[in-house]
Formats: C-alpha cells, structure tokens, sequence
C-alpha cells in the first residue's frame, strides 16, 4: 500500500490492550487460574469462531449492541461493494445460544461449558472502554426446567476463583429479579414503569439514598421512600412477613434464600456473600437470581464478575425452552487496575534457570545440562552464543531468571558446577555455591522449590 | 435485522472450525502441551490484538496474501463509506515484526516468545483450507546478531513437543538455503532462476524424481540431472570436498552441522532428524536453516512444523536490524487429521468425580462432599436436581467422567458413601464399593492415579 523502503510507524489500533511479556505472564496465569477454577467445577470447554454470520448473530432488530458491531469481508467481496457476510462476536452469549440451537441433539443437558475468549465492540475509544476484550464465561443450559441449586453454583465458583487470584477480600451480591418484582408491584408501581424504576435504584452505591430516593420520585410519585428503603432494608426475616399475600415476593425470597444457603454449604463464607436487594442487573434479560463481585477496596472499578438466571437463551434459533444461569469476569476491567501497580508482573519469567555459555568449547556440555533440567519438569533456558559473562549476566538478571548455571573449564575437568541465585539483587552479596555435577537436578528442585 | 419471532438457522460460517466439548477439551490438551513444550525452553507468552491498523498490516503492496485479508469495521465507518481502517491478521509473524519494533526499548534481547493465536484468511471454501485457523509459532530475535545455537534449539522444542503429542513417529528435517543457493550457483544457475529451480524442487516427496527433473529442465537447460542428484544425494562428507572454492556451499554446510549436533547433544534423537538438502521451504524470506516436520505414517498431511531463519525480521517497521529464527506448528491441520479419528477425544471430560443427588433432604451433605473432593483438587460435579437417578446415570454416562458417588438415607444413617467406577461399561458387572464417608477423599485420589 506504502512504497516500499518506506518505513511504517509500528503502533496498535486505539482501544486495544497489548502486554509485555513480564506483565503478559501474570496475565496468562489469571486467566489459567480462572479456568482451572472452572474446570474443578466440572465445566466444558467451548471456542466459537471470531465471526458469525451477520446475519445469525444479528437477529434483533436495532438496538444498541447492533450499532457497535464490527463486520468483516475479505478484499473480494469489499471490491464488489457487498453488504458483509461476517461479524464479530461481541459477547459470547449469542455465540453460545447459537452453539447449543445448532449442536443440541450432541450435547449433554443441563449443558455445562465456559468459554475465554476476546470480543469486540466499536466502542468510541476513551479510558476503560476496549474494542477488544477477553470475556470469561460459565453457564447451565437446562432443557425445559433447571434447578435453582445450579445458581447456588455460581457464587462457589466465583468464590474459588477470586480466594485464589488474591486481589484482596471481595464481596459477592446476590438478588432475585421476582422479588424485585414483587416489591415494585407491591408498591403500585405499574409493570411498565419497572425498568426505569431499577434503572434509577441500579446507581445504589455510585450514589447515596437520598439522591436516589429523588431520582425514583422522577419516575413515580408515591410510595418512593418507602420503596427504597424496603430494598435497603432488606431481611430474610422480615420481607415476606410485610407482604404476605405476594407470590412474587414468596417466590423470590424462596430461590434466593436456597441460593444463599447452598453457597454456603459449598464452602463460601458469609463473609464474602451477601443478599443486596438494590441490585438489580440488567433490565429485560434476567428473571431470577443476579450477581455482581465487588472487590471491598475497590468498588468504584465496578462489579468484576455479573451475571443471572434468564428464562431462555436460544429462542432466535431453535423452538426448545433452555433456561439457563450464569456468570461472566471482567478480566479487562481487572487488567485494568493490575497494570496500574508496577510491581504486578514486573517479575515474571518463564525460564526457571539460564544456562550461561562460559566457554564455547563445552557448548554440547550446556546444551545436556539444560536437556537434564528440562527432562526433570524445569523450564530452562541456554544461552546461545558466546557473549561475555557481564552481557549475559545482564540478559539473565533482565529476563528475571531465578537461578543462572555456570560452569567453565575448571569447573568441567574436576565434575563440578556453579548455581548462581540471581533473586539476590546483583549488587548484593550473591549467593553462589558450587556442588558435584552429578547432584545439579536436585539442587536446583530444591532451589525452586 | 429480520422480524422477531422468526428463527433464524443457526449455523457458522465456512471455512471455520468448530468442536463439541469432548473434542475441544482433546484440542486444549494439544494446545496445552504445546505452551509448556514452548515454555520449557523459557520461551515468553505474546498475545497481540487480532485487528492490526491496515497501513501497518499491510506494508508490502500488492502480492497474494493481501487477496486474502479481511478488512473490519464497524457499523458506523461502514455507512460513511469510509475505507477500512482495521484488518485482521493473517499470520503471527507481521504482528511479531510490529510488535518488536513497538517495543524494541523494552524487550529483552535475543527475544524468545511464543505465540498461540488464531489467525485469518479469506481462502475460497475447500476442504483442509480455513478462514479461522490456530498458528503456534516460537521465534528468536536477536539484535544485529544471532548465534546459530539458536537455530539447532528449534529441533529440540519441536521433538520435546511431537514426542509428547504422542502421534506417531515423525522425522524433522532441515535444510540450510546457503547451502543450496551455493548448489544452484554452482551448476549454473543463474540467481534470478533460483526461485523457479527451487519451487520445482519443494515437490521431491509429492512427485517422483524423474518427473521432478523433468520440471527442472523446464527452467534451466544444463546440468539438471546433476543439480537434482547432488541435492537428494547430500552427505556432510562429500558436498563440500565436491565444490572446495564455493563460500555459500561452505557457509551453508557448517551452519547445518552445527544445527544437526546440538539438537543431538540437546536430545534429539538421530532416528528424528535428517538432513534434507532439498526442502527449500517458501522462496524469499528464509536465509539460512530451514526446518519441515513429517509424521512418517501419515507423510501426505505435509509438514506440520515448519519454519527457518531469516536476516531482518521488521525492515518494514525500524531501521534496527533484527535477524531471527523460528517454527510453527500447524495446529488445525493436525486437527484436521485428528477429527477424523472416532475415538480421538471421544473420552474426555472435565469433571473427574459426579456427586448423585440420591436423597433431596441430603442436597446439602453433596455439596459439602463436592466442596471436600474440589478443595483436594479434584474436578467434581454435583448433580443439580432431583431428577430419578437413571437419568442421573445417563447424564454422567454421557458426560464420560470416571467416578460417581452415591450416598442415600441408608448411607449417610451409617456413616458410609458409595463409589461406582463409571468406566466399567454400564451393561458389565460394575466396580462399586462402600466406605466410611472418612476416607472418601484419599480413596478417590487412589481410583483416579
């Protein structure tokens, strides 16, 4: 496109995220921690491809999701001006309605699977809004009914995964759209009217009571107070109590007391679960139990992992009933805050122990001790050419390798070898010992260990 | 985009690949072998964005890759009629070039990362070519220099990996273009030939040689006999004794003798590597080693690993010279070739232990044994409803996980717990033995090592 010779500005698209390996490490270790934490759950693996057919992925009308689609086409169909076959993913729950309308007759119900993988969005660039971003989803399809003991699920995973990323205490709320519901009814607010009643009690936490007892008051007239102060005052105890004679509410206190109670019996503590009658989630998809993660130190990052119950999630594709529960991680949003602390990652290798080439005449001998090592499960790197000792030091303390293997030829003749601990910094005292040939594996598992 | 209401038939576009759980959970194995064959080299994780800016991507004019390339954009620039800003990758190693010469200031050099993304490309539909396909590639860059150790380190990592994936015996072979650019010269080929003159010899192994001479003599008149048995005959002792005053041939020959010992002083067996002096692997880009990967039973799927080294890797993006060396593995082809295997797959599963929901008053007994069982790091389902248990048999039957754990009224009265080993057939005697609930955990671990 450019003559050639003439050199191109390297750069990234705007509102996308790319890591530098120390930093790409600890992100790729979340990410594994998230899905081995899926996988203790018994959840099956799903990839779709990156692009749907516009046409299939598209099937509501409008809206504003529609508006934020990339579409692709290859040189061809661009040259001929058509209007483009493809588009990508930008969530992946469409893809997974798709995936299980089209694979349902080979899929075992209730259908277990997460899926990590990148969507996109033509979002305006502007800080925190990404064009292309990992999600992180579970979900439970049931074939015509699924029992509420899988929304008791989710929390306990979330629980698991969180407890082990270790990004300080968190705070896992739960509600239930129906006694949502129940209340609002309850309080003569007409169904019409529900959604931007939500709306306003959403900002619950952005803002105070008051501010939002006035912003209800914009939408209905009465009762307002009483209202949000009956969400903010919620209890086990004494809601069903207050409306006796609502199903709505029975119901909803019903499913989220089971919720709560079989979270806890899969070993989330009270502490870190809670009932928050304000949350609402979204406006038309969910119909039951919702969550939201706060981290207690940081709520003003937002929920970090959300989700809900929805009474079904394919019927663009197929006529079956699939209801189904889930929860999604924000793990862009928490790269976000990771990035943000030097220390995060500033660490990280791969390489286990460096090989340094001290002399090029046992060049063979490094390659067999880096074979040795390898062999014995620790990742180890042999450096390649005959730089000096400084310069290759240098490269070791850089790549943060914890360990450094020298031998040179004193060394060779009497079967002996150095282990250098380049954790010390190299300024300090550093630790080196030297130890017979034959007892390096060992050394260095303990080392490691 | 259509009218509710109306489904839609869900289905992907063509040219993609997409697996059911048990297959993907298959694929992911492979993959997650393939990172730590990579990172047991100390080889660092790289993620770029799949939409690079097109002015970036795209900087060689013309040329059939860009043919094949996928423009995006979202719904807004398409309706202004704009020219595509953003287009997806078709390779990782434009975005490699990009990504070093981004952040040259920052990176580590020799630069050792591994990269495991998908890729795109607008191919005509047609059986083993796709539009989304997975590249794994590893790549080492240095600056200004690079020893040739790092060449020989590729056949270890690709050996480390094959051996491992465990597909049958495969034979790496390599190659050096110095080497053959001394051969050609030396017969008389004049350099703008070689190109043509290499192109006809990449099909020794699809053709025979005769009918590959014959090709040849449709490009150079003299000497082609000779050329073609020079180069399927080669032997480190008699080619260079042969041309004694040809540099390239002298070059090229020691580069490759040092490839060929240090990948068997690094462990790769001789049975696994061969010099082959006529793979000529692609036509300009590779400078010297070049590496194809052939499973010896199955020698038609083409190479499945290939790759070579290379003088500058991002003339187009900086004036730095980066010289480098790598491999890719063509993940989607094997794929192509596993998925035809019924039983390839056929068995995985995620959950490695399901809790039965015999008794709906012992819901909370369950969860607390799932809980116990996941704390000591074992995968455990815990079946959701109270659906009769034959259909709970069939459910696990389905989902293929080897244990299951039954604890009824009678049971949990006597402090005991159930444990069936579903793989047993279901129609054959089945394994089941009855324990205190105590030893539940440590039993389990010793059915499923």
């Amino acid at each position: 496109m450019l003559p050639s010779g003439m050199p191109v500005q390297p750069r990234t698209p705007q509102g996308v995220i790319e890591l530098l390996p120390p930093q790409q490490i600890a992100f790729q270790r979340m990410l594994d921690t998230i899905r081995r934490g899926f996988e203790r759950f018994g959840f099956l693996p799903v990839e779709t491809p990156v692009f749907e057919l516009s046409e299939v992925l598209l099937t509501k009308s409008g809206g504003e999701t529609e508006k934020q689609v990339y579409f692709a086409q290859s040189t061809g169909a661009l040259k001929e001006g058509k209007a483009p076959e493809l588009a990508l993913r930008f969530d992946l729950t469409v893809p997974l309605a798709r995936y299980v309308a089209q694979h349902e007759n080979q899929l075992n119900f209730p259908f277990r699977r997460y899926q990590i993988q990148r969507v996109y969005r033509g979002e305006r660039a502007q800080k925190g809004r990404y064009r292309e971003f990992y999600q992180c989803d579970i979900d439970v399809i049931g074939k015509d009914t699924l029992s509420i003991s899988y929304d008791a699920e989710c929390p306990a995973v979330i629980y698991g995964i969180f407890a082990e990323l270790n990004f300080g205490k968190f705070t896992i709320k739960i509600n239930n759209r129906k006694l949502l519901r129940g209340v609002l009814t309850a309080y003569g607010v007409p169904l019409e009217k529900h959604a931007d009643v939500l709306h306003e009690i959403d900002r619950l936490g952005k803002m105070s009571i008051d501010e939002v007892k006035a912003r209800v008051k914009t939408v209905i007239e009465a009762n307002t107070d009483a209202l949000v102060d009956t969400l903010t005052n919620f209890s086990f105890d004494t809601l069903p109590a207050q409306f006796p004679d609502n199903a709505d509410i029975a119901e909803g206190e019903k499913e989220l007391r089971a919720v709560y109670d079989q979270a806890l019996a899969l070993g989330v503590p009270a502490t870190h679960i809670a009932v928050d009658a304000t949350i609402a989630r979204g406006l038309d998809y969910y119909t039951g139990t919702v969550y939201e993660t706060f981290l207690d130190e940081n709520t003003a990052l937002g929920s970090i992992c959300s989700g809900g119950r929805y009474d079904n999630l394919a019927g663009h594709y197929t006529k079956s009933k699939l209801p189904g529960v889930g929860i999604s991680i924000g793990v862009t949003r928490l790269l976000s805050f990771l990035v943000d602390d030097p220390a995060w990652g500033a660490s990280a290798s791969t390489a286990q122990v460096i090989v340094l080439a001290v002399d090029a005449n046992l060049r063979s001998e490094y390659l067999r001790i880096g074979t040795e090592l390898r062999a014995a499960g620790i990742n180890t790197e042999v450096y390649g050419s005959d730089d000096k000792l400084g310069k290759q030091f240098k490269y070791a303390d850089r790549a943060k390798v914890p360990l450094a293997i020298i031998m040179g030829g004193n060394e060779h003749k009497t079967g002996t070898v150095k282990i250098k601990d380049l954790r010390v910094a190299m300024d300090a005292a550093q630790k080196e010992l030297e130890l017979p040939r034959a007892g390096l594996v060992a050394k260095v598992k303990e080392l490691l260990a």
